[in-house]
């Protein structure tokens, strides 16, 4: 993922003007590391079929990033999860304050449709990316997730509940990354294999970060969030043993799954998934 | 605009889940009244030149009211204006809370993307669209006029500046608003002229809303900001004489550019200013 750190590096947001530190807020999150697993998704997804189109395909790469960041920013905030840290470093409302917070993850949010909006891609794909990016990270996406886990904090869910949260909250952004790549390919079977491939991915991705969330330190973590234990999780829902049951059956049906895909295709997926997923499935 | 009401009604963000509150605080800022100044830019432009694009148009007009809803629903927050009324009723994160208004602002942002992106037009004028939306409306237009609203609290700025602040903050909506409507005609030519119209009028909307905070009681204009005094405006820096000076100017300037339009969008644009502006030009 080297190239798409470059790329990102390249192509950060530029806003000059007479405030002095909007320019450095906006970059500081999109910086701070992460581990870009939605773009290699998107990018691995390609590279499987065409590798010439690698080089577009980083501009949708880069936009589900921003979209990915602000969502970390808003969720951070006070009136959220209410975390001093993120990624090792402080967030962006204790580095800068809170309405600096909020409106830089506004501006990352419609800045991810404007770099869609000029990528170099015929109208048509241009279109179908804005889409799926708008439909999954949106108010019955990502949005929504968010919100039913902060309205239900203090309120335990149902484990069908908790599913659909994160369907929504998590998983639905990791099915598009990987959809979006098949938009870019204009192979649209190929798009809804990988969105509900996508889905469990996104589910199993949760299930084990809840599940890393009580066997790590938050130093490990990188994260500290003051109301961890106020919030639902796979975990505080089925318990450690059945959250790892769950994590091996998905596992097991991703793994089933992928054996079934192209050549490349699987051998781009394997090598993303034990990478990120930390286990061979 | 009975018209944009009852296609606005219909067309509600829709979102059933186990949230209970979400969907009616989606709904609630957008139901609460407002003028639907920019529908009605962006519509009079189209009636202007093709009335029989007035029902595609609408798809646009709307997606504008989201993301200029979601821009007030997040300035009256507590971290920025921290305002307890916004259109006579409770601001959202009153009558809900800080995190539903943090995302409900969020979801109306990125759907107003998705509405684009689904509109009955070309995917050429899709795009277009959404490029004008996004640029105008995001990190080097409306929110970067807000962030150096809110950074400069407290700290008074130069006429030139808060001429900058207010052209982002305010009149690149209102430019885009106008330009949109040509953007859907595929009158490149004119979308241009309105542009640079329009960044007038906003800039003119915004003198004449400081001279009315001044003038008129907070149960007049139905909003009351708890910091109003701290923040920049064209009164505050000018003075109320010469605020209203330059509103005058800028209007005579507004008036003699109209009168070179074409004689349909002379006398749509004319009433519409009537009506809105609330003065003659």
């Amino acid at each position: 993922m080297q190239n798409f750190e470059n790329f990102l590096v390249k192509n950060l947001p530029v806003s000059k003007s007479i405030h002095p530190v909007y320019e450095k807020a906006l970059h500081q999150m999109l910086l701070a590391g992460g581990k870009r697993f939605r773009p290699a998704l998107l990018l691995g997804v390609v590279n499987a079929y065409n590798p010439l189109l690698q080089s577009g395909a980083m501009h949708a790469a880069l936009a589900i990033e921003m979209l990915h960041t602000y969502s970390l920013i808003h969720d951070d905030l006070p009136a959220m999860d209410n975390s001093p840290l993120r990624r090792g470093n402080p967030t962006l409302h204790v580095a800068f304050d809170e309405a600096t917070a909020i409106l830089v993850g506004d501006a990352l949010n419609t800045y991810s449709f404007e770099i869609l909006s000029n990528a170099p891609f015929s109208d048509y794909t241009r279109v179908a990316l804005i889409r799926e990016l708008a439909h999954n990270g949106g108010l019955n996406g990502m949005v929504l997730g968010q919100a039913i886990d902060c309205y239900f904090e203090n309120k335990p869910l149902q484990v069908e509940d908790i599913k659909f949260l994160h369907t929504n909250k998590t998983a639905k952004l990791i099915a598009a990354s990987l959809k979006m790549g098949a938009i870019i390919l204009n192979k649209e079977a190929l798009g809804a294999m990988l969105y509900n491939f996508g889905i469990k991915l996104g589910l199993l991705f949760q299930i084990q970060d809840d599940i890393l969330d009580v066997t790590q330190s938050s130093q490990e973590a990188g994260k500290l969030t003051n109301n961890d234990e106020a919030k639902n999780s796979f975990v505080t829902i089925l318990g450690l043993d059945e959250a790892m049951s769950q994590a091996n059956t998905l596992a097991h049906e991703l793994s089933k799954e992928l054996s079934s895909f192209d050549e490349n295709l699987k051998h781009e997926l394997s090598a993303l998934l034990t990478h990120y997923i930390n286990r061979h499935i």
